[in-house]
């Protein structure tokens, strides 16, 4: 993957749009922000626009595109929402029913893409201060789990935060935490430190979505606000049709990680 | 006004509610935010939140009302929109017709109250670290001003970013950056600093909205994104209905000022 780590933006997007890139875009475009998709039909985005916004730190809304509109003016103005993105699903009902590499075919008038932030945009700057990622380390997906912890309900949309997480060495926590911090459009500072049973999870070695990674010791579980809870939210309500990218394939940005930094 | 400083926000907005209390909000229960209104129709109520997140420096959005309920949840849980502020403007067509110190008889079950942050509460942090800020030494409104740079359209939506103007001592300008960046929920950081007529002001001493204020040798003119800017974008649309505070008259929150700090 390293070939394309050094690639613009909208290098890659042309790759994928021509179909010749379906892969994950984890490492690609190095130091460009990647972001989650979600796309729902005009009568239920004001709900979920409302829900995202009640919701900031799990649903970080980066852009949204005009009802109709494939063009995410904000974060990507070359862009095609319809073909830019390596592979999509298809929900009917909340049921998957297919994964397909373009959405041409499914795309209406009625349609409104929200583009939400990831927290893959903060992993660089953790690594540059010397703290360990991970799952970057044993080349797998963050770990992820439901929480106790409720969403503000807007509308037909609710359901718990998901977090990620990752563990951190105990001397590396306060560190971050203000690392984190400063990156509020991508989930931002941690919303718990230490014990996971607090957060009603039950068994940290099984997350419930991703993939479980090595807790050593002397080592804190910090957990952030994660995108998949959108995603789970819109589910829930089973709209009628809903796309999504697939997991690991994400939009690239030309919006550089570092402009998302605050101070 | 000193009275109601130290007075709760719930019990301000008792007797705002009763009718005992029907002046601007300006230094009541300090240290607690104060939000400005505007009610829209549920028809134009996605435009407008997208609006507000595609602008999100002059735009910063505290709350939104589920349509039709009168209650703010998020920042004033037990506060009623339509009796807890103590003077409401009602636009019909984009025109002023009416003053009134309720809008019990104007609530409609689709409409959607969008409380909107104000600058009022960065004001005593600066203060805080010695800044001095001049319209309150000078007991008048702050001067704000129409610029030419133009907000992001969202559907109907669209319109120049209005400006508030702070006087700053050259030696401070850097701290007042810093203090205010801590507080991106109520403008946030300065857009502009200096000359005014790089963003379009003509004269500085003819403010578009509120009170000219004295500029003294060896201070800058420091320019924030200001709240008027989408009750301003949303009066162009003209809505068949459009409700807002009456200037100065704000709803007090019960959010401390500092809750909305980061870092």
């Amino acid at each position: 993957m390293i070939e394309f780590a050094d690639k613009s933006p909208a290098e890659i997007r042309s790759l994928i749009r021509r179909n010749e890139l379906t892969r994950p875009t984890a490492g690609m475009a190095k130091g460009f922000t990647q972001a989650n998709l979600a796309i729902l039909k005009k009568e239920l985005a004001f709900d979920f626009l409302l829900f995202c916004q009640r919701n900031p730190k799990p649903c970080p809304v980066l852009d949204v595109t005009e009802p109709g509109s494939p063009i995410p003016q904000l974060i990507a103005p070359g862009a095609d929402i319809r073909t830019d993105i390596p592979k999509y699903r298809i929900y009917r009902h909340g049921e998957l029913v297919e994964e397909v590499t373009d959405i041409l075919n499914y795309w209406e008038d009625d349609m409104v893409a929200f583009l939400i932030g990831c927290s893959f945009t903060f992993e660089h700057p953790l690594m540059n201060n010397g703290i360990p990622v991970r799952h970057i380390e044993e080349n797998c997906n963050v770990a992820m789990y439901k929480t106790n912890i409720p969403c503000i309900k807007a509308g037909r949309f609710e359901g718990p935060v998901v977090v990620s997480m990752r563990p951190i060495p105990e001397k590396d926590v306060v560190r971050a935490v203000q690392v984190t911090s400063r990156f509020p459009s991508v989930h931002g500072a941690p919303i718990h430190i230490g014990n996971p049973a607090h957060i009603g999870i039950k068994n940290i070695n099984k997350p419930d979505f991703g993939d479980a990674v090595t807790i050593k010791d002397g080592e804190v579980p910090v957990f952030w606000a994660c995108g998949v809870t959108p995603q789970a939210a819109a589910m829930q309500v089973k709209p009628e049709l809903m796309i999504t990218h697939a997991p690991g394939h994400m939009l690239i940005t030309d919006v550089r990680d570092e402009q998302f930094g605050v101070l």
